[in-house]
């Protein structure tokens, strides 16, 4: 295994068994916000954890504002990864913009993926209408950038709280406006315009494996029509509205999560040799 | 490097110079709680950062109830790190117990350490009367333990906030409260016996290097007067009363903190070749 990459993306592997079961956080968010549903699949699987270089432990001296102006450096990472591991056909778990991280990963080197749990994807978070409703118009988008840039702690709390939802439990959104604050602002900022101006609609039906789409119910960064549209546009896709609301079911509904995932890895995949 | 011991204890390394400076948790704390100080000494130092064996993001597969069972077990993770990465004269600062680990730690191996700094410790937390005042009565302590099984949320919640003060900040708790509850009841219960009953006042007279007390203005967790009492045991030591007030100032009042690392860090320290 190639020692440099793990350090770099603070890697960490458990549990047993042939397959490995990559777990992608979304933005601003770190690996140990899959502690509430990655354990659970450590008696099947060889769960591996990682930070995308900028956020979680990841190692700030290995951080580039080109390589990480777009979402092809953070793909890269979960690329790297891959290569220093040995990774082929491994379950990728997606949150969010972890997703289409995937989901790009996965057409350029579909070998290394059997198939996605996407977690609240959206290829497009801008409206292009008529055609594609996102859910945010281009001065929303902006708006958020541009609070970023003006008051970063603000712009933390507000948004977590617009993720989260589930405001009876306050706890779910301080974790997540905790770890948006642990990311140097600019880093944040530029991880922010990669994530929320990025169109990546035409790539959803070149996504070589299967994939489970799990929408939640409620989510005001990627509503049930941005799901449906991903389910539309993938050609082997298998889409599940969930009971959970909020953008971070994995953390807010761990319980409904896991039993979707499981039965999704239940059903046999019989894949080409490549 | 011991790549096992690297990963076992989520061990990362940034910064530059020829000393290492390693960062050692509190009780149910995580290595992210450092970032508000630690990459303030990147520039100068090598910053070790890491997790107790059964905390954060160890490898849990590493734990055992019998190592783990007081503090010893937990002294031979940082001696384990000190030897995978080969410190010799290093600085080492730790919150709370973490500072009583390194207490321990510098008497069996004092050649890996060059001076400890020390934030909020204490070597006893139940009260001995008449000789000693250490907060606690054995009922307190009894009742602490009986809560974290009954009721292992609640508890989280009541502890993180008596453990930070500043309420006017209630991240800060939620924080902490968070790192609580990520850790298994079983083994949070284990470190806290092994935390709250340990009685080492007789190592302090033992410390064989330089030691910066940093004791804060108000602390329920370790009162001014066990800070008085530690500075009055240990012969090479330098007692700092901080404006600060609770038990984490490293995260209530980063700048007050790192700017008494710095002073302390600043006396230059000749020791016998060994």
């Amino acid at each position: 295994m190639n020692q440099t990459i793990l350090q770099r993306n603070n890697v960490n592997i458990s549990g047993k068994g042939n397959q490995y079961m990559i777990f992608a956080p979304g933005f601003g968010c770190n690996q140990s916000m899959w502690r509430m549903i990655a354990s659970e699949f450590e008696k099947d699987y060889r769960v591996v954890l990682f930070d995308y270089v900028g956020t979680g432990n990841s190692d700030l001296q290995a951080y580039n504002k080109e390589r990480y102006s777009d979402l092809s450096g953070y793909v890269q990472d979960v690329l790297d990864i891959c290569e220093a591991i040995d990774a082929h056909n491994a379950i990728f778990v997606g949150h969010s913009v972890g997703s289409m991280i995937g989901i790009l990963a996965s057409i350029r080197e579909p070998k290394r993926f059997e198939r996605l749990v996407l977690i609240g994807p959206s290829p497009c978070y801008e409206n292009k209408l008529p055609d594609y409703y996102g859910g945010f118009s281009k001065e929303d988008l902006t708006g958020l950038i541009d609070l970023m840039e003006k008051n970063f702690a603000g712009w933390a709390n507000y948004l977590a709280s617009a993720v989260m939802q589930n405001p009876d439990r306050p706890l779910l959104a301080a974790e997540l406006e905790i770890s948006f604050c642990s990311i140097q602002p600019d880093i944040a900022r530029l991880f922010a315009v990669a994530t929320f101006f990025a169109d990546n609609r035409k790539d959803l039906p070149l996504v070589p494996v299967p994939a489970l789409i799990l929408q939640s119910n409620e989510d005001v960064i990627a509503p049930v029509k941005v799901g449906e549209y991903v389910h539309q546009s993938m050609p082997q896709s298998t889409y599940k509205l969930m009971k959970a609301t909020g953008h971070c079911p994995h953390m807010s509904h761990p319980e409904e999560t896991i039993q979707l995932i499981h039965e999704f890895l239940g059903i046999l995949i019989v894949k080409d040799k490549s």
